[in-house]
Parts: C-alpha cells; sequence; structure tokens
C-alpha cells in the first residue's frame, strides 16, 4: 500500500487553507464537500512532483466524527490514508490479521474513493485509512 | 517544501516495527538512535517508487520529548516533516510571516539531516518540521 494522503482535522476551513498555504508556499487545488460524513476537505500537494497529499478536514455538521475528534483533541493530525488496489481483499487480509476495522463494507470518501478505516487501537493509535480510487473499480 | 516523512510516536520500537510491517506489508529499512532527542528512530517506506518515509521514533530516556507525549497522549502521530533546500532560510522566512520556530539554529536530527520544529500552536495543532538532508550543506 501506498501513501494517498495525510489527513489534518480543522476547526475553520478557510483559516486553515490560509495557514497551510502560507506554510508551504502553495494553495489547496481542490475543495470538496462529502456529506456522507458531514465534512468539506481541501487538498494541497503534499510536494512537487509528488503523489501524497495533504487533506485539511473540516465539520460542517454537529457531531460529526471531526466534531467530536475536534472537541476532545483540538485540531490536529487525525489520520493517515493508503492507496490500495482492492480495497475488499485488503480489508480481508488485514481483519485476518487481527487489525480492526471501522466498516463492514467500503463507504464513499472524498476524492472519488472507496474507503475503509482501521480502529487507532489497532494500529499504534493511528487512524488509518485504507483507500482505492473508483475509476480502478470501474476498470 | 516536500513531504519528506511522518513521524509516528510509539512506546515499544519493536512491537511496532512488527505492527507497521504487517499494516504496509514491508519491513523498516534502517533504525537509527538520535542520541540528541534521546530517541531511537526506525524508517519505512510510505510506498513504492515514493520519496516520503513513515518514521517511527520510540524513547529511549525518561522525560525526553516523545516520552513527555506518549505518557500524555499515548502512541500516535507525532509530526509532519519537509524537506528544504535552505533551512536558515526557510527558518528566517516562516519566523517573519509569524509561525513560532522551537529552535533559533538547527539541531541534528535521524537521517543524516538539520531539523528545525515549529510549535503547534501555529500551525493547526501540527508539530511541523522543517529538515535539510546534511549532504546538500557540503555541497
Amino acid at each position: 500500500m501506498q501513501l494517498d494522503h495525510i489527513g489534518i482535522a480543522v476547526a475553520d476551513l478557510e483559516a486553515a487553507n490560509q495557514l497551510i498555504a502560507r506554510l508551504l508556499g502553495r494553495e489547496q487545488y481542490k475543495i470538496e464537500a462529502v456529506e456522507e460524513q458531514g465534512a468539506l476537505t481541501s487538498f494541497f500537494s503534499a510536494g512537487e512532483g509528488h503523489a501524497a497529499k495533504i487533506e485539511l478536514v473540516a465539520s460542517e455538521k454537529s457531531g460529526s466524527p471531526i466534531d467530536k475528534f475536534v472537541q476532545k483533541r483540538g485540531p490536529g493530525l487525525h489520520h493517515l490514508a493508503f492507496e490500495v488496489k482492492d480495497i475488499r481483499a485488503e480489508m480481508k487480509r488485514l481483519a485476518a490479521d487481527g487489525f480492526e476495522l471501522l466498516q463492514d463494507e467500503p463507504r464513499r470518501g472524498a476524492d472519488n474513493k472507496l474507503i475503509c478505516f482501521l480502529h487507532p487501537k489497532s494500529t499504534n493509535g493511528v487512524l488509518v485509512e485504507i483507500c482505492q480510487s473508483i475509476r480502478d473499480d470501474a476498470e
């Protein structure tokens, strides 16, 4: 599996977009709502000619997972996402190896992907997402 | 600046190495002590043909920054590191733009790099490291 993006929870997407743009020296390249998760996301390239991305995630709905995270721990590093070729096969492999999946079936995430999260208690405290581009699915 | 690595704080490096190897499907490629920070680190590739790395960091000294972090928050995502060409110039740029640096002078980090951290309160709760390969310095 290949690092796809780093998710950062933010309280105010517009303020965070400006801050991260000043830090990295480049602007976000897209903003996308993820209705299923009550979230608004923005994406930055993590480097030139580089596959990985930084995803800022803000809650748009009180009680959403990101809202709860920010209320409890404040804005900050939220998850690591890894691209896999076959998300269902990977979910099966990880579950058989003792990792705790947070979903039985992949969900629709941002950036045109199917996603599934692993519980941080089975991954050294790191919320891990595995994701598969939906285009791959149709091929 | 370019994503260089993601730092993950761990309580037990050997156990975490085994866990992350099972997750990613590959082993760490090196283990390195960072005496200045009382830490022991291991490195995984974050993807094939991919520049970014995952750095696991365990404390080797009671009261070290990683020890304090793990005591307070538990193991988990710790910092993001970005490679820059000229760390002193970048430190000057960031300080002038209102980011709070945790060091006045670059320190020696793992992986043959000069490093400087930015305070999470100026970076949306994310501990950010900027780093410069020491080889670049000598060129």
